[in-house]
């Protein structure tokens, strides 16, 4: 099949609930879900990769949400889950969400770059700073650090992240039998980071990974967010529920990228959309109907309190929502939602049941061709260079996209048919991150030729 | 094929190094070697499984050795590393050497749920204590904890990690689509350790593994070792290499699995062996001699330095060992090699050779009978349950082993020729942890039977 080259094209990635990400999907009759069940998710994986998605994409937070969402309350650990789908698939780049609040430099670089070296280069690190106020007391924290401070943790981590990954020059390994000389120690950079947050010596060991620095993405909805990723992201994975806001908020990614010196084409903008599809609108429109009477608001109130930064089970259910304070631990989903539930005079029930279906993002119901024309919209009307997907419910909601949509995208020219070659960078037309120790090009090699940091 | 149900059987566990166990090992005309490799580990994987290997073992030290040991340089990160061949093997067991004094509880324990799930019951837990000093700085901590201290601290990691691993009961999960009820919140646990190094609430957010708990390794060479050893490993690794040590230690460690109220034979000794083969013992022996002929001092003298805790650098090379303090690093390891070095009056160059061998632990040279004798010798003379198998290189040094060795010892009724069905504890002949929260047997329940933590 020919490609088309020098076109632009839709970037895909599965952003993967086991139990689906419609809060009743999993009771759904052909749903299946277990938050313990690798074969489910390796014919997820499977799946995706036949829908070419260039991304399966783990969202976590460590802990348990006790109920709030089945997917959230127990589920297999990302690192070691791609890691084990890596294994089993060739193509799609392997997204794991992981907090720079509660996790070490060293460990967590090293084992984004061991994904990366058993991927053949297709890791990606989903950068949180954890929101949850429940974590804290998992790892024995006193309390919550304020989002400021979590996002300046969160620079200072990725700093040292890069500073780790680049321990090793691309070329160190030389394993000379005959000389008995198995690295180039010329080519071994001892990181001695010493910041506000971390003292970190490396080297890392392991070798520099095959796409020098695993993909980087960010949720980038709040300032500080947007801000850290306009200076290091790859990907950026925002909540819209709406054209005009996702064309401004595309706008003020590419913008802030430029204003940081950076190519803005190179910050690439993914945001989320569910889609529920039906041979015909009839078809798909009675199928989310379904999906909503089984929300149990039981299950729903308390996701709402989670995204609003407020308990509301004490509300009365059938009343607008009041003004609410805007929350410290999610911003931006926050004023997402109170927007929308002014702007539609809802109740807290009606907006319950809207977070249950979608949590804020955009949800298209319709058929294939319906879809596609929103994805189409979106796309050419810049406000996104990609999409996250999720699916109501595992498999059938997956399969539905692949079969459905994915066809109707291609026959526009509107997505690829086949893989590109080479890294997960090399397929969404990123550049490999230079070394920080690698000598200028054309340089002689005298030692180490850069300061060590 | 028939298998000796009742017959008591040697165990194999296979301790792999990238580069080959023997220091040289890496340069011998057939070895492959490489940190980043993991077509290397999926084949050494798929090769042990054709032995009938009970355990792959994956050593690890969260640091780089910067050169003493090319294995030790870099190398994929064993939680990552072992997820991805869970998913390409199907009967070995998943050893994932971890530090308790370098990790968070939460994450860690979530890690090996994970790696448990993801391998249907096959993920174990070699706990280490690290004993690198250069590890600290890695990890922004002023310095090394004294030995006492990391021993105390990894008894009270292991006990947060089996509540964890205990948040949620066996049949915690009904997903009952009909009444929309995912848990039974009966079933949840919420730990609530406050203690002298942690403080940790659960539940996990995983359900829990199919194990129970994933299997307890434990080196236990000193005291401390020993005694928490005795409490709750399920399988003892060691570093031997004279017959009546390895008796002694072999029944130390069942005294006192005994006197903490355990069924000693539930508690499985496995001394390291590094067999160096050839079809006759003048191949074996020419092998050897070839491999010590690769032996490099200027990595060799930084190994033993490493395993005796001091410089040796400086030392005349052709003079005896002086006699040295033990080193709070690693006394066991250093107390065995200065015995050695008293006994046979070695010089530093010969005990650094020695040392870029075995390590300190057996090494055999010989024909796979002369082998297979040693193995019988020691598991039948009350020395060992198991072996932790090193070989001096990849691939062909486990090649040999599988093609020579296995084939006697089952020949002489003293090795399985299939695997046993179920987890890795069912195969070893371990029971099932019963989880804490569990009622009595025949009791009737209501609500969480025990206290919470």
């Amino acid at each position: 099949m020919e490609r088309d080259e020098g076109k632009r094209q839709i970037r895909l990635g599965l952003f993967v609930l086991h139990a689906g990400y419609h809060l009743a999907g999993w009771r759904h009759p052909e749903a299946r879900s277990g938050g313990e069940d690798f074969g489910l998710m390796r014919e997820t994986a499977l799946t995706a990769e036949r829908g070419l998605f260039d991304l399966f994409f783990l969202p976590d937070t460590p802990t348990s949400s006790r109920g709030a969402s089945p997917s959230a309350a127990a589920r297999l650990e990302p690192l070691t889950l791609l890691s084990a789908l890596a294994a089993v698939t060739r193509d799609i780049g392997l997204v794991a969400t992981a907090s720079t609040t509660y996790n070490e430099p060293f460990n967590l670089a090293r084992q984004l770059a061991s994904l990366d070296h058993l991927s053949g280069g297709r890791a990606a690190w989903n950068i949180v700073t954890t929101l949850s106020g429940d974590v804290a007391a998992s790892f024995g924290r006193a309390g919550h650090l304020p989002h400021a401070q979590r996002y300046a943790r969160a620079a200072e981590f990725i700093e040292v992240a890069r500073g780790l990954w680049d321990s090793w020059e691309d070329d160190a390994f030389v394993r000379d039998k005959a000389s008995g000389v198995y690295f180039d120690k010329a080519k071994l950079h001892d990181l001695r980071h010493e910041g506000t947050h971390f003292s970190v010596r490396g080297p890392l060991s392991l070798a520099r990974p095959p796409q020098g620095h695993p993909l980087l993405v960010l949720a980038g909805a709040s300032d500080e967010g947007q801000a850290l990723a306009a200076q290091v992201a790859d990907i950026v994975f925002s909540a819209q529920n709406d054209f005009a806001a996702a064309q401004a908020f595309y706008a003020g990614v590419k913008r802030r990228a430029a204003e940081a010196g950076r190519d803005a084409s190179r910050l690439q903008v993914f945001p989320g959309v569910l889609p529920i599809l039906g041979a015909t609108e009839a078809e798909a429109r009675a199928k989310f109907d379904h999906l909503q009477s089984l929300v149990d608001m039981e299950q729903a109130l308390p996701l709402l309190s989670f995204f609003l930064g407020h308990d509301v089970s004490g509300l009365p259910l059938d009343e607008p929502l009041p003004e609410l304070s805007t929350s410290d631990a999610m911003k931006s989903r926050t004023e997402l939602l109170a927007r929308l539930a002014r702007a539609e005079r809802l109740t807290v029930r009606e907006l319950a049941r809207i977070v249950a279906a979608g949590r804020g993002h955009l949800v298209v119901v319709g058929s294939p061709v319906q879809v596609a024309d929103t994805l189409e919209q979106w796309f050419l009307g810049g406000a996104a260079d990609g999409f996250n997907v999720m699916v109501p419910y595992l498999p059938g909601g997956l399969e539905d996209f692949v079969d459905g949509v994915v066809p109707v995208l291609q026959a526009r020219g509107l997505y690829k048919t086949a893989y590109a070659p080479g890294t997960l960078r090399d397929r969404l037309g990123l550049a490999r991150p230079v070394s920080r120790y690698a000598p200028p090009l054309g340089a002689p090699r005298r030692g180490p030729v850069y300061s060590e940091h």
